[in-house]
């Protein structure tokens, strides 16, 4: 049964993935000529996403010339949250489509401006399926796991955990409130993605966001040197 | 931007969702043929569909005669977690389809047999956008939104809630560790989905879920009586 409707999905997005990935090679480029590194945030909806990404921006003020473009089918609130940390946020209403893709940040930056920027951050819309299929030219992935959300979460969508560089586990303030098995969570995300650097953080707490805010500092910076070779 | 991508999608997506709809309608006479109520339970990842599924289960033994079909990308972890409360359950596996369609549903109730059913129960893939364009026959939408995942979710992904018929807020042991805001959540749920039966239950304590069996056992027998006229 699946595998049919498999098949047929496949040949109706074929054409739209194409086009994608050429605007997505030429994002990368684009990313790539001005020292840019960007980094394609993706998880449930209600993972802790913006809290992070705002917190992000409050810690790296001074550190890194930042810029975000976050993603969702309605409302602002998301960049209304994110806003003052130092750093543009441009919001893409999305209507019905349920994820960003390389085109609709290719507008995007148009309207962010030319100002020179160290980390673009892009929050996709929230959703473990159908943005995994979309590349926007991104150095890396970040999935997001929150610890209410179930330790099996990577096993039920390996598609987007499996191209992820970076796997945080969120919200672990509240693991003990959620009965969180760090253990067997760990387990299964190093089964499904075992290429991925994985953090454990709490935006609320402050707790893991210092290794957070140095790797981060750290891929911007190898960007820079492998510029520079 | 956006509005043309949205023709793009819809012009591609338009024969499918054609031919889901009629097969969504042949499935809705099948279920009315059969006195069976049924429902179609969407939300995120990890809002705690299958918790709560396995408890209404467990709580309506000897009340309703209930089967279930889940749809996960991978694995079946949540049809083995479902099991051993007296109703059949089915899982499917989409692959790498972020919903489940009238057609699987279909293939689905071949596979669960011939034997009466008051109550089917449809645990759709977790995802607030895709599952909402797609009809499975169903009588009423089961919108889950959990206290962790943020007050503002109906506003951020209103197709999904505006079709609900029942939005259950999930979760609430966990409230006050997520500093859940009870009565501005009640209010976006009102504004984006003012025809929407708004329930609070905790399939951990054990809290709401009195009311939540009553309203399921009201449903399945207004369909019985709405045969019988």
């Amino acid at each position: 049964m699946s595998k049919e409707r498999v098949r047929q999905n496949v040949v109706l997005a074929e054409p739209v993935l194409r086009r994608n990935e050429d605007l997505a090679a030429a994002l990368r480029a684009r990313y790539d000529a001005g020292g840019t590194t960007t980094l394609n945030f993706l998880s449930s909806p209600g993972s802790g996403k913006t809290t992070l990404i705002s917190d992000t921006l409050r810690r790296l003020q001074g550190k890194l010339r930042c810029a975000v473009i976050v993603g969702d089918l309605a409302t602002d609130n998301d960049a209304r949250r994110m806003q003052g940390n130092g750093a543009p946020v441009y919001q893409i209403q999305t209507g019905d489509i349920c994820h960003l893709d390389a085109r609709m940040v290719d507008d995007a930056l148009g309207e962010i401006g030319s100002d020179p920027v160290d980390l673009l951050i892009i929050e996709n819309v929230g959703n473990l399926v159908c943005p995994a299929a979309y590349s926007l030219g991104e150095h890396e992935r970040v999935a997001l796991l929150s610890v209410t959300e179930g330790e099996d979460k990577p096993a039920k969508y390996p598609t987007l955990f499996k191209t992820a560089g970076i796997v945080l586990v969120t919200k672990i303030d509240m693991a003990e409130a959620a009965g969180f098995d760090d253990a067997a969570a760990l387990d299964t995300i190093r089964s499904v993605a075992p290429q991925a650097r994985i953090l454990s953080v709490s935006a609320r707490t402050g707790e893991g966001m210092d290794d957070w805010i140095d790797l981060l500092i750290e891929l911007a910076q190898r960007r820079v040197c492998e510029d520079v070779d």
